[in-house]
């Protein structure tokens, strides 16, 4: 995936999370100008982006059901996406509280973890009890699991990823701060929270060198 | 700031983060292979990142502590760097607990909750108890403080930070989903946590059309 295309899916993702928030209150159509404001882009890079989509405005604006079905057979969330949680300490409890998943027809099947303390533990959204990370070899043996996300220990990671791998899984999505090895045709989307902070960090030494403050 | 240096600033922190685990290993120089190798960039491009920082090669490879020191001084984390926590549910558990920040300079040193339950309670690095909501701005008066990490419900998101703002917070890392304006001289990252899983998932889809596959 080159860069581009990679800036590209980041604006279709907030297109869409803008237009279902939209569809919530009851709105129908939507201007390219009002997508564009909100996401704070030009407007006709919005309708560049759109076209590219085969949806064009009549009348006023886009329809927002049209471009909503047409964003989520592109972003692969028109149909129920299974996923698994290996890791539950308070990262993945977090996760699986998080109310933000659902809505686009993301959700946590089961969650599995090391400490037995955890075991039989529910949370949030979690519909069964919480497993034993013995259990996971079965249980992708048995059940169709689109994405496993990852809450686990740096150290452990890798291990993990490769009995998922094992399992059938085709993807991960990585909050462990360490980047684990996937073969060709698994798909890792990794979630840099220290390099977040990093980034943070250098825009303000950056803003305050700008304005010229002493820290 | 422009898309380029939100990649470089991406990259830097991507070297920082390696030297830094090498370090801890004892390891004193480093090649731009090395480094290309690790973080799967080319070794032209290293070279290239790093004589901007003015860090020649000499001998074999790059002075590990010279690069850190440079890269700390550009990264701003060669200072402590205080943190606070606004919202203490079971994400703002989940970065208290988080041991991967202090290595990087920066700590958390107050932590706020609007509920009661959660008053008085230390989770993690933190040393005095989570404080109540209505105490920020005194502590913002009295206490320097650079960075402030929000991890509250979307709806109080933009009332934090103008509480924030008001106090004199110049850097806001913002794991809620939803962004908040902020007036300009007050720098704002936001944690794109759904956005992340999107991606994957649009990922996923285009490998599994690449790869013939039906769900």
């Amino acid at each position: 995936m080159d860069f581009n295309s990679d800036v590209y899916i980041k604006r279709l993702a907030r297109y869409y999370r803008r237009l279902v928030h939209l569809r919530q209150y009851g709105v129908l159509r939507v201007s390219s100008e009002e997508l564009a404001t909100h996401i704070k882009i030009s407007p006709s890079q919005v309708r560049t982006d759109l076209s590219k989509l085969g949806v064009g405005q009549s009348g006023y604006g886009y329809r927002i059901n049209n471009l909503i079905a047409e964003l989520e057979k592109l972003l692969g969330v028109d149909k129920r996406n299974n996923m698994i949680l290996v890791g539950v300490g308070k990262l993945g409890q977090a996760l699986l509280t998080y109310n933000g998943f659902s809505k686009y027809s993301f959700n946590f099947m089961a969650a599995f973890d090391i400490n037995p303390q955890l075991q039989g533990e529910t949370f949030g959204m979690l519909l069964e009890p919480v497993k034993s990370i013995k259990e996971l070899p079965y249980y992708l043996a048995t059940h169709k699991v689109s994405i496993a996300a990852l809450a686990v220990d740096p150290e452990s990671v890798q291990s993990v990823v490769d009995i998922l791998v094992a399992g059938g899984v085709k993807g991960i999505w990585n909050f462990a701060p360490r980047f684990p090895e996937v073969p060709d045709g698994v798909v890792i989307e990794n979630v840099h929270i220290q390099e977040s902070l990093l980034k943070l960090s250098f825009r303000l030494e950056e803003s305050r060198v700008e304005n010229n403050l002493t820290n």
